[in-house]
């Protein structure tokens, strides 16, 4: 591969569900107006880079998928080879899909709470099959061994995204791509513990902010040359990232 | 294969160019909120078929990927998997690319007009290389061997078209898939003609309105059940067809 590759990552803009302070995780909401309006912003910062996204990866939920829709077109690269994968899907949340965060935090104490929301290992409850917010019989995930999930902790996104993007996404680095990835809070987390080798403890104190475009340059160990990368607009990047340190306290 | 496969072939919804009567091509024109309009109609119209689209061919032009977005995200497929390629690309309008159709007719003539527009094998006068409306600088046509083409005329169309439908099409039909292809005017006549097994002549009289979904059931050895196929909305597609026949006449 060349000295460096290069990987952008974006997290989908505001959703219905983030703007109503909802469990989302593999339900299939959509993007509001102001989510529209932060990739379209993201747009305009990645196509102001030198390294332009050859090809993108998202994952099957429409919030990734309208995000990079918008973001791409915005940069004139709205004709680059997609790939749509469900190793790159928000965490399941389980039984908590649909349930108010605040509500929720109320109900089960912050112990609780924080222990679902970030702890490395601690999966919420399953959901029940064939409930509302089930994805049991969806046929986008009608190919997962097994089905799709019931319930996820960081860990399992871990252990089924971290294996898709060296199989599948570090060959289009290795060969010089400028990779896009327009994914979520918790996959792209997963992701970034791996590239930047932090510790299942480390990792529970970060949060990546929406619509912000965070670039990874690779060394040809794939290796980040700067540790934790580095955002297109690093100040509204902070201030996104206290806001989602912030859920569910309201 | 089942005993039958299904095609829908949607036309982009109306462009910017479309509306000011200008001669398009390659040239990657956004749509107008008209043609947002009519690719959410269109989407709408999907997600009643008893055969959901399985997967997503487009060409590598903004109007027809924006088509396909937002009338898969109508039709809640925004998931399925995406393959985009040139060879689905409306017919390069050459030198005529940017000109206005009228224009064009009062100053060549009716009979040059339609040849350039109708005729299968006359392709208009090259384009001038770096020239405003020309792509061979366009790196999303660097792998085109030999560069990206200066002009077409149908022929050309079908010989670029119809051996990337045999060959990466057909075996998605052959697999039992549902196969939706976002493409343009002549791309689409290009590939009737071929399904249709019309000849040079008469392929000439073949309009396909924009935005209203086309459906081919093919049988086991990939002939049409229904010649000409069916159009999701019959009435507005006679309609969209004689608008697309009154071309250049305004």
């Amino acid at each position: 591969m060349a000295d460096t590759a290069t990987l952008i990552l974006v997290r989908h803009g505001e959703s219905e569900w983030n703007a109503l302070n909802l469990f989302t995780g593999w339900v299939d909401v959509d993007l509001t107006e102001k989510g529209r309006a932060e990739a379209a912003r993201a747009g305009e910062m990645i196509k102001e880079l030198d390294r332009l996204p050859d090809v993108l990866y998202t994952s099957l939920l429409r919030r990734a998928i309208t995000t990079a829709n918008i973001a791409l077109d915005k940069a004139d690269r709205h004709w680059i080879p997609v790939h749509r994968d469900w190793r790159l899907n928000e965490r399941h949340y389980g039984a908590l899909q649909g349930l108010d965060k605040a509500e929720t935090k109320a109900k089960y104490g912050d112990e609780q709470f924080m222990a679902w929301r970030r702890s490395y290992d601690t999966p919420p409850p399953p959901i029940e099959p064939g409930s509302e917010f089930s994805q049991d019989t969806d046929p986008r995930y009608a190919d997962i061994p097994g089905g799709a999930p019931l319930t996820e902790c960081l860990k399992d996104v871990v252990e089924r995204f971290v294996p898709y993007f060296t199989d599948v996404i570090v060959p289009d680095l290795r060969a010089g791509k400028t990779v896009m990835i327009a994914a979520h809070g918790n996959s792209l987390r997963a992701l970034v513990k791996y590239l930047d080798g932090m510790s299942d403890d480390d990792v529970v104190g970060l949060n990546i902010p929406t619509g912000i475009p965070l670039r990874y340059d690779l060394d040809g160990d794939l290796k980040p040359t700067v540790v934790g990368g580095t955002y297109l607009d690093p100040e509204a990047a902070a201030a996104g990232a206290a806001a989602v340190a912030a859920q569910g306290a309201k």
